[in-house]
């Protein structure tokens, strides 16, 4: 990260507690940084933009970790601090942004979406999950509770253009567009004062839910995470291949599909 | 009704004190019941998925009914508790909804329309009334505070495509493909997990506006009916041949707007 | 003004003191007449629907106008009297509604834009202010949090298919039929009761937000104006023939970009 006026480009893989760690000394440092306007997140892994929780990580190690500043526990934590710090945050999805990158997707103050190649989604209901970033807390805000309801309970994978026309991205964008229209938007921000920036971020976000729902979310996915309903379709996805690179994950919609009792 | 995890297909017809009674069994049972997960609205009337409500009923009969369980009278009570029960409901709208038919809409989870033979609306404003089933509380936070004056100040019939285009229902699909897309997604929901189900929807929820919004909406439309301008202007729309089978239902927009004082 | 139920038509040129007076005076009309049902917005001058502030006023102008009736400064309180009056409000726009004309757009129940000829936008940030009449609050429920920080903070123009497609305006509609589209609809309006298009209007009205958030989004605005990062932007802006007709004022968007620091 550059402590400079130059957007700054965070590549992510996937939510495990090492990464949740990574993105606290993230948001530290751009809650203390006075000069830092715009940061864009896109992905250094072909085909992802940021996939799920990692199941291989014990679910104690999440519920280990001590709650941030906001109270709230560190997923969660850093979403809600994302989306209130002083400077901008925009996601650029090349791939899958399934559960987590959905989710900090959702966080950031703007999406853009490659055409061709993003697909987002929120899959937990299919697994008998609750998601734990707060989907639930800002999909009805963005794209209206009927939608918010469709895209949460389908757990359906949702191509870029029907992102667009939900308001569930800003704008889809064609895949060969995407990174320099995102640099060039990036770069117009960040040449932007930061006061003027920060003060109108700060009054748009009045129309927040509060935070604590974000918290309500993530206790509601760490007790779906501990029933059988959740524990046996995850573990039966695995059997089909979950959880490593292959059909599974990239047509996570359909397999959930094949789970139904 | 099937207490299954088959999605429920409940056919509707015209609201009037009958159809309210039976609507209130309806969710009488949806909150008892353990297993149903989805329930889908859709019409047996041919060229209508439900609309206004029965002017021959007395208004007597309609304000006489105890409030329901909510404290809220009959219908804004019916709608509120469909609204807020662990139950997917999914509206499925080929011909015209217009007021009561629009209300349900809204009330659901979902909607998803006929591209060719759907038609909504809210058409009170036109006829000198206020709407009584919760538009004023729905619609802002779904299309928008200025769509939603939009559609309830017109009173003018919608196509499906504006309707999508605007948010008032999830999607237009076109009406050879209508009714296998909706089996088709309320089959793999009802394959989910109740419990996920039901928590991920109490968690949207919160975003909903407070129920006793929809009391203040019914209260308005209530004192509308008692008003000259709602009399005399319901009373030129049956003159024309309103509240039977033909031209004014089929397009009661046009008919609306021949009304003007 | 015609006190009858023909839809009224407002000509509007340029924020500046005379012409909030003149708001006011409206406003207080349009809050006392018992028979208008629609005013429209237009503009009379050629290629601008309504542009930014008058640069040449002194800021003492504006602060030294005592508060209007909601407690608020002198163009929120219009604004928010706008929003909350018994009387429908369209907007008509063809040509630029940068800034306040953004902002009586966003005040009004219902716009209409130009395919060819409108172009939308908040201009503030990018000349290192923040906006004084409300768009932190508006936006984000009309178009969505994401989408609203978008227009924000790009400070960019808007062509009207864009705004339609976010929502930030009600429709595009070719230029050769946008007059007559909104006659028709100010026409149909202006024919229905006054008491169900207020009472439908004032129900609607709830899910505002609180009007202290435009008095909050005002008082950012004259410390912004106060701070040499705007100062000093909109000097080389006018350096560069800002503020009267010329291609400074027809693609400020452009402009904007070139100011980076």
């Amino acid at each position: 990260m550059k402590a400079t006026t130059t957007p700054v480009q965070i590549r992510v893989a996937q939510r495990s507690p090492p990464m949740v760690a990574q993105f606290h000394e993230l948001i530290n440092a751009l809650e203390a940084d006075e000069h830092v306007r715009v940061v864009v997140f896109d992905s250094a892994v072909d085909g992802y933009f940021l996939n799920h929780a990692d199941f291989d990580a014990g679910l104690e190690d999440l519920t280990a970790m001590p709650p941030g500043p906001t109270g709230l526990q560190q997923w969660p934590d850093f979403l809600v601090r994302l989306t209130r710090a002083p400077v901008v945050s925009i996601a650029l999805i090349r791939g899958r942004a399934t559960g987590n990158g959905s989710e900090i997707t959702l966080a950031c103050d703007m999406s853009f979406a490659s055409r061709e190649k993003a697909i987002i989604s929120q899959w937990e209901v299919g697994v008998g999950m609750v998601a734990g970033g707060g989907p639930m807390a800002r999909l009805p805000q963005l794209i209206g509770r009927n939608r918010a309801l469709e895209v949460l309970l389908s757990s359906e994978d949702i191509r870029s253009d029907q992102a667009e026309a939900y308001g569930y991205v800003n704008r889809a964008l064609p895949d060969a567009e995407l990174d320099a229209s995102v640099d060039a938007l990036a770069t117009r921000i960040a040449g932007f004062d930061k006061w003027a920036i920060a003060n109108t971020k700060r009054l748009v976000n009045t129309s927040l839910p509060p935070d604590v729902e974000l918290g309500a979310g993530w206790d509601a996915c760490i007790a779906s995470l501990g029933r059988p309903a959740a524990q046996e379709r995850i573990k039966a996805l695995l059997a089909r291949g979950f959880h490593k690179p292959g059909d599974v994950e990239n047509r996570l919609g359909y397999y959930i599909g094949q789970l139904a009792d």
